[in-house]
């Protein structure tokens, strides 16, 4: 079978709702998702770092994935995470993935030991790709040190194309580090590898180096803004509209991230049960959500059609 | 149904062998598991951080410990790790601890967000308790801030104490900070709550200062030599005693610690098999294996009953 189309140009790493006993909910999730990719997302990467996936369980990752699909969400716009600490879950959620014809899978290294070398991520990488086996894979390296404390080299990165040329699709680089987006760009990007910048607030700069998109938290309630800078990278009035979501992020991401883009998903959705995260997140007080709304409404920022 | 007796002593957190193909190897566990409670464990804290725990699926983990005990190990002597980065996962392998009626478990914070608070690691924990429901459990913290990057603070083993009494049963310190081990002790050690030491290198020091006991790597290899300690803590030939565990220690811990064992295992037993460790981590390397055998035997190093 033949492999689906790349995913270019905005994602939402999809933050996921849960109910007052934190089970996820997938009604919520299948109504976010349908309001991403109608308000300027190409794709959704859910379980991200944003989507408190390592919260949780396999099973209850593939319930929500198959809700998604039953929904209506076009299986050709996921890009789920499906790297765990355990080699086997990663196997288990990736093989879903691909059955259910997902674009592509964002993969996280293991990320409960630390220090570990090179050697040993590529035989993680190598056996999720074996014993997968299944040629319409197309694996995302998830690259985000400051959380997962487990970087993905340059030099792991080289030797896992070279092996899995065509299955190794491309990179979300959530470093925070324009010098690594770059090196990564410069060393593989025109070798069919696909890199994203793990924050709106590097789009532009990735377009220009020859990157495909952005992979992004504030995604969740900005997305047509950010779309619309992918969209005009090459106009004239790029850095301004650049410069226009990277102030907007700056508001949101002043809190703890999570907890503030779900605060502004049921604030601008009229819907008070999004605020609920799992353990170990905890929402914004109620100090901290006054003034992300307030600083949010006086720099106009709206999220049409969502209430 | 009553609680089981808490262990005391020396506890091994096992390494756990895994096939060529990187399967969980349930026979070899089972035999490595009756060795160390014939030679000076009292109790097995199974699916540790040297267990490569995180690197295995929880139907992996249940199923290895059903075998544990078709296999006759008695579940009085189990302290299994239960933590997961998921909340769910956590839930499910506790309750499956307590039914199969294990002493304890023991219970990493979840490990992928990094400067979580501290009331999101209680509501972690309660929920956990709260839906395990059963007043069999006994519940250890498991502090390993240099691994899992989160750790668990005075304020919080107090509020859960507090709030759960006689569930909440002790602490394993693998910080290597004598003064936090020892402000555990101080705080908590009257009422109840059992702390060990993560390393037998803190042994006499613990049960100098009311511990009891301590939960070690090294007992994979030296379970003898430090119950040793244990039970002669209070005699004049202890800190001599000491010495000699700490020496052996030191001599493994040079090497990565996880292949270092798993590659003793496996010479001193005779069973090259037992070398394969689960990616990300990796077997020593030849040379690293010579030398670490040729300082064993120069101490004197023995595996008795072993092979």
């Amino acid at each position: 079978m033949a492999k689906v189309k790349r995913i270019e140009g905005v994602l939402s790493p999809v933050v996921t709702p849960f109910e007052r006993d934190y089970a996820p909910d997938a009604e919520r999730f299948v109504r976010h998702c349908r309001w991403l990719l109608k308000s300027g997302c190409a794709g959704l990467a859910v379980f991200g770092t944003n989507s408190e996936a390592n919260s949780m369980s396999v099973a209850e990752k593939r319930a929500l994935l198959e809700a998604l699909v039953a929904g209506g969400v076009p299986a050709s716009a996921l890009m789920p995470g499906t790297g765990h600490s355990a080699l086997s879950d990663s196997v288990e959620l990736t093989r879903a993935a691909v059955k259910l014809g997902c674009a592509g899978v964002l993969m996280l290294p293991p990320f409960y030991y630390k220090g570990v070398s090179d050697e040993g991520l590529y035989r993680n990488f190598s056996e999720v790709i074996e014993r997968v086996g299944d040629e319409r894979l197309q694996l995302y390296l998830y690259h985000i040190p400051p959380v997962s404390q487990v970087p993905i080299s340059l030099a792991l990165i080289e030797r896992l194309l070279s092996k899995y040329p065509g299955i190794v699709a491309g990179v979300k680089d959530s470093s925070g580090d324009w010098a690594n987006t770059k090196a990564m760009l410069d060393n593989f990007s025109k070798g069919g590898f696909d890199v994203f910048a793990g924050s709106e607030e590097f789009l532009l700069a990735n377009m220009r180096g020859g990157g495909k998109g952005c992979i992004t938290a504030t995604g969740n309630v900005n997305p047509g803004a950010i779309d619309n800078v992918y969209r005009n990278w090459r106009a004239p009035e790029a850095d301004k509209l650049q410069a226009a979501i990277t102030a907007t992020r700056k508001i949101v991401m002043k809190h703890p991230g999570i907890p503030a883009l779900k605060a502004t998903i049921a604030h601008f959705g009229n819907d008070a049960q999004w605020k609920t995260c799992r353990p170990p997140l905890v929402e914004l007080n109620s100090s901290q959500e006054r003034e992300l709304m307030t600083e949010l409404k006086s720099s106009n920022f709206s999220m049409p059609g969502l209430a």
